[in-house]
């Protein structure tokens, strides 16, 4: 178990870095580095999830699944459990997190919401990359209203 | 504290990042990657280094830091000690581990040497960092002779 601090600083660095270096502000440019740290949370996640419990392959129903990342890959990833997980039945979940560890530090002022997207692409990407290695294909969007709790939604994709 | 893997994934992610986007494949571009995961590596390494418990504040002595660092940096980090700490006595250290865990997946061929420095960049700014929040400055290199193994040299910069 490395300690968690690593996760979070090495995040920061990761979003700083990308912006730093990002040729283009444009909502186009803005978009690419999203898209980068999203694709970097999907493979991350990929491989998270090949070192599930095997048991967990088991499991029949999509909540399952929701249930399983909503608690244990949660805990292994930020030290606590999401808060709640709501589903309309038809494949749409919405994932609330009340405080979310990686806006925790940016709370202190509203000024930051516009900030806020940067750091919930990588968690997207966790999301939908997990799922995939579990079998479910999945479109993952987030979003703040106040910080530092915010919603992760998952569309399931059906084939 | 955070899954292990999770620190291992994300690193060899951004590992693949820094060199999918490389614009130039040059010695000079290969050069540039590196010097921003060290840098990544260094802020991390300075942020981590702020959270270590109070008494390190009170090492007196060179060594005493370093030894803290291969002991209890590295377990935070890597969840193991590093094997050996060598010295001149003149400000010149050698820290060595004989498996370190971010080269232990490519260790099964000895072709991916040239491959190493890569990842070994980000470690070396860690110890850069973690030194730099005790008052120390220094410059961190790394060496590898036979995969997995590695060595850092920390040389100490006199003010």
């Amino acid at each position: 178990m490395a300690d968690a601090a690593l996760f979070e600083f090495l995040h920061t660095e990761m979003v700083a870095e990308l912006w730093a270096h990002d040729p283009d502000p444009s909502p186009g440019g803005q978009k690419m580095s999203l898209s980068v740290l999203e694709g970097m949370g999907f493979r991350v996640g990929q491989a998270l999830g090949e070192r599930l419990p095997r048991e967990t392959l088991a499991f029949r129903e999509e909540l399952d699944v929701l249930k399983f990342l909503c608690k244990d890959l949660w805990v292994a990833v930020f030290q606590k459990q999401m808060d709640s997980l709501r589903t309309n039945h038809q494949g749409t979940y919405v994932l609330q997190d009340n405080s979310f560890p990686l806006l925790v530090r940016m709370a202190s002022g509203q000024q930051y919401l516009e900030e806020a997207p940067k750091f919930l692409a990588f968690t997207c990407g966790l999301l939908r990359g997990a799922l995939s290695t579990l079998g479910i294909k999945s479109l993952v969007t987030a979003s703040v209203a106040a910080l530092p709790a915010c919603k992760f939604q998952v569309v399931i994709q059906k084939s």
